[in-house]
């Protein structure tokens, strides 16, 4: 079954510009997880309901490129996609858009692991997390019909 | 007795300046929060050992006076004095300069309790912490009479 | 007349948080700019229009008294109010608050000036920008009558 | 020629930290600028000169790959390499190690263009900055030799 959700969007801040009068690059790493959060709270994957289980979701690589400038002032919009998730590790991509120019400014990707709050050590969701592990299987597996 | 410490020195960094070209004025404090932890590390105040100990020391006020622009690529130095410790309550004033234009950029002070890490209730480091309390009363004291 | 206006309402992300779990306290300086910048938009005093102009609005104070702290996830609400204004500086009073649990977490001010962007030299808004200091005008005796 | 710079190194700001008592994982692709800025610095390609003459180098993208965390207050290396460069695009590789325990905490890349200040037109930095771009080729020159 095919899901679709709401773009995350909000304005761009004026501390998140720099001197080249554009948002600092960083800033796009951030929005991604501001998405994914977002996201995952729509799609009945909640956040701080998993770190309630003792259960932490580090982010283990990213990567961002960046084709065009967002400004101060601007409404842009995040579309985060779980593209890959087998209860170890996960995976999402993200298109960053100026709202109002249509303008594709940032594409990127996260990928992700699950560890324990305590010893750190990597766990399996498939047992430690039954209802993120079986919501997040049927979302992996819409996205993947889609695409 | 009179004691003197060297003042936190570094250079601003690129994505600490916004669209005016200058720093943004929430960064100051942060750098009233590098240099109290850098002055109490050299003064014998270890914060990492503080909270070793199971007691935070979070921030409850601060206050700024934004007189002069720091710009990108520039040395800025800061000087944080102890002004108050009664082993509840601490509090440090800052001044910020320009090194090479050897300008007075920003003024500024923070105030602090002290609490523990666990039950976030406020505790009396004369008690908890008597390491830390005799090192601040001394501080203190030295500054006081330096004024 | 008595206008009154939406609070300023969002989500903590997760990189506004620190290793005490709580919000760092230089993002609630962010949080006024964020809330003031919304604010004025609102109310008919765009700060991206006035930048068209050519003048900025430096802060050059700000002062916050940190109450209560806020956690990652929940909603907080600034209410910013324009309570000093006479076309060369211009001050804001906040309130942050945790939603939910209702709880005041943070009170703050702000001070502000206008200057030329180019020169950098202060500016009359009277004489500069006639549409927004007329305006200010008209808010800042609301906000006076109010109170 | 080979040559060698010092890494650059700083410790972990407080405020660099999240709930998950670790470096939030944005703060890393601040760090790559950072130790870029030094390193160019250093090594005779100033930014802050670069701009003077009217040229940004902005970031076109950017890859991080965490394995193993930071923590508060600890020391941590950043060596950056000059691993391209053809006067239009350049790009660097970066090591990130926790100093005292000897970890290997991040590596990254991340890729650049140059362009014009005013038209944020890409420029040719062999005809727009002879000396940037006689130093730059000398540098990318030694350090594919090296690898």
């Amino acid at each position: 079954m095919e899901e679709s959700f709401a773009p995350y969007v909000r304005r761009v801040y004026y501390y998140e510009t720099d001197k080249m009068s554009v948002v600092h690059h960083s800033n796009y790493i951030r929005w991604f997880e501001e998405s994914r959060i977002d996201f995952m709270r729509h799609a009945g994957l909640d956040c701080a309901m998993l770190e309630g289980e003792g259960i932490l979701m580090p982010v283990t690589g990213v990567e961002a490129k960046y084709r065009s400038s967002i400004f101060f002032d601007e409404d842009f919009s995040v579309r985060p996609h779980l593209v890959y998730f087998n209860g170890v590790r996960a995976s999402f991509r993200y298109e960053i858009r100026a709202v109002k120019r249509d303008v594709l400014a940032v594409t990127g990707e996260s990928w992700h692991c699950f560890i324990d709050e305590k010893t750190r050590a990597p766990v399996n969701l498939k047992r430690m997390s039954p209802w993120f592990y079986a919501r997040a299987l049927e979302l992996v597996e819409g996205e993947n019909k889609r695409r």
